[in-house]
């Protein structure tokens, strides 16, 4: 049996959160120094656990079980944001180190468990680095042209952080399956009060920008039906949005407009430009094909009556269904070990959503006080931490006696 | 007779506009090397027009017509905005000196043509300091702490432009009446056809800013119902600027967004905050309060329905009305010389908002081309701008005919 030690599963925790400490969260993006001694500190955890540990140029760290030909691959990332929470990621790579070594302690198992920590999946440089190249998906072109908000670039991050390792790719014929386990990032289980939700699905996104043109002029001097205000078409998309995206919703779709402005932004000048971004996702294509058609023909609408706006859908990303099989596996694990569960739907991308192209794949996430996330404030309860890791382990057992 | 001379008038209009010229239009801002030699020019042309001229600290440039003890005032100012149009305040200044230039020529009037050129009406610094200062309502204490928004101070501004001249205050007993000639900003002359607008006031101005706050979540992993979106609210806001305004409105009122903006700004999290700026204006304060109580009312309904808005009411500019006798005057100018003319209210403020608080006050409009303004496209026909000034000599022969 895996059995796993939850006071050295929060210890652990609770060291890798000094790298990089910000007040109550952490601050470790990708290829800082303390993104990399967190990495290191990571490999010498999983070497003392009795894996083969090893750190590729790009900081993925692997702990590969010894003496077994098949393995469960648990894992996820230890870089964050900036000034982000303590448990983003950290969770999913602590839980990854808790059930290998557990594994390791419990002896003999038909199919070991590997361990990873993937590097850059906050995209700093190039979200989900690590998980993306281990897939295969990112040649040399995209690595040379990756580069930070700032300008920095991330080959000039690999050099600085002196890293030389070669990297792995996947090994479907070795990794039977991925699991990732992380904190919710919503409000969900806390108001539901299950210990764990089993992900069935990462939801597929669109994002868009929504921009308008029209001609500066004096506010004051300049008569309302002689302007061509670019402000006032996108408040009427805007106001679209807020009425009309409810009835499209299937119930479970999420949007958002983060961004709005008008330009040259002065409040005695009629706006010569607006803009906004739109994002809304969905884990059925269909739907979010629905809602895509709907805001095409309102923007056609409005610009019949006059107004000049123009669509840029700027991501389109599928939804990712998990794999049926871990799904229920989580399940019976979640049962098994008597703690409430539910089936959720992701509405956040993880390293999981690329690994689930080449191998079975499966999440499960742990309430979030408050659904904090990104943020300082970001924290878990101690027993749902541990609570969520020994549905992990007992997932990890079932799969590794391949039963 | 007050004749002018078209060919000289518009020489110095294009000799002024070499002062800062930019592409087509001029930098000119207030106490910038290029506004310090255009006012000593312009200082340089009343002289050589038989005035006493002299420039006062601020570079106020004053031309008086030597022996009279009554005079016409005629002016504006030669201060632009950063990369502006030729003509702004510059054609005011020229017609003043003009109109002044001619009364000399013309021999014995009644009464005599002063000519002023204003100081910092864009409010590089102090919006109107030269006209404001003149009437006695900028103090000490204003000046210490006048400063443009990249942080320079006025004093240092008058430092390094080393200037030391007194100012003068306006004089009610010798200066009339004050007129100023000005380019509309608008397009409504060119639409009309008529030579010349007359303005009847000075339309009053509520400028404000309206703030929504809101809790920033992950925009994937929030449900729609577990949000606090600071931006919904604010779009239901403008969507009601959009839709009831125009039956608020007086039919000549105008209002602007100029500003609008989600904070923290990101496509893929939740408006934690937001905010726009909202202006209207209009001749008729029973108007402008109507409006702003819809807007209270409006905002207060939002509150009720939860959203967390609030409204900072940052301007409010009483309406000026011109002199009615100086109205006249105009319109007998215009009729005497056979130009179309038109009653209009002017949206934008001017140096002779303040002189109407002390002296018989009026203004003219020309017509702008496509209604450009503080903008290097702004452009005037020149058979427009003789035209205007043909009408302002008129008028000043009127008022100092005593007739």
């Amino acid at each position: 049996m895996i059995a796993i030690k939850p006071e050295r599963l929060l210890a652990d925790l609770r060291t890798l959160a000094k790298f990089g400490q910000y007040k109550t969260g952490v601050d470790r993006i990708a290829f800082s120094d303390e993104d990399i001694a967190a990495r290191k500190w990571i490999a010498e955890r999983y070497r003392e656990a009795g894996l083969e540990a090893s750190m590729d140029r790009f900081g993925t760290v692997y702990g590969i079980a010894p003496g077994v030909n098949k393995a469960v691959l648990i894992g996820s990332h230890s870089d964050t944001v900036p000034q982000g929470g303590w448990l983003d990621g950290a969770l999913g790579v602590i839980y990854g180190l808790e059930v290998a070594r557990a594994a390791q302690e419990a002896g003999y198992l038909p199919f070991g468990v590997d361990a990873i920590n993937f590097q850059d999946e906050e995209g700093t440089y190039l979200p989900c680095l690590g998980s993306r190249f281990m897939i295969g998906t990112i040649d040399d072109a995209a690595l040379d042209a990756a580069h930070a908000t700032d300008g920095r670039k991330l080959t000039d991050a690999i050099a600085r952080a002196r890293l030389s390792g070669v990297p792995r790719k996947l090994d479907p014929k070795r990794q039977i399956a991925f699991l990732e386990g992380h904190i919710e990032q919503g409000p969900r289980l806390e108001s539901s009060g299950n210990k764990v939700a089993v992900i069935t699905s990462m939801a597929g996104i669109r994002r868009m920008t929504v921009t308008s043109e029209g001609r500066a002029d004096h506010a004051g001097t300049t008569p309302m039906n002689m302007r061509e205000d670019a402000l006032t078409p996108l408040l009427r998309f805007g106001s679209f949005v807020v009425d009309v995206f409810p009835k499209l919703s299937s119930g479970e779709t999420v949007w958002n407009i983060g961004r709005i402005e008008a330009t040259p932004g002065a409040a005695n000048v009629v706006p010569s430009g607006a803009g906004l971004s739109l994002e809304f996702r969905d884990s059925d294509e269909t739907v979010l094909d629905r809602i895509e058609v709907a805001v095409s023909e309102q923007i056609a609408a409005l610009n019949k009556a006059g107004s000049r706006m123009s669509l840029d859908v700027t991501t389109r990303i599928t939804p990712t269904p998990m794999d049926v099989g871990i799904v229920e596996t989580f399940e019976k694990a979640a049962q098994d070990v008597g703690y409430g569960h539910e089936r959720m739907v992701s509405g956040a991308g993880h390293d999981a959503m690329f690994l689930a192209r080449k191998i079975p794949t499966g999440m499960i996430f742990i309430p979030s006080i408050g659904g904090r996330s990104h943020d300082i404030a970001e924290n878990t309860k101690d027993e749902d931490i541990v609570a969520g890791c020994v549905v992990m382990a007992r997932a990890a057992e079932i799969l590794a006696c391949g039963a």
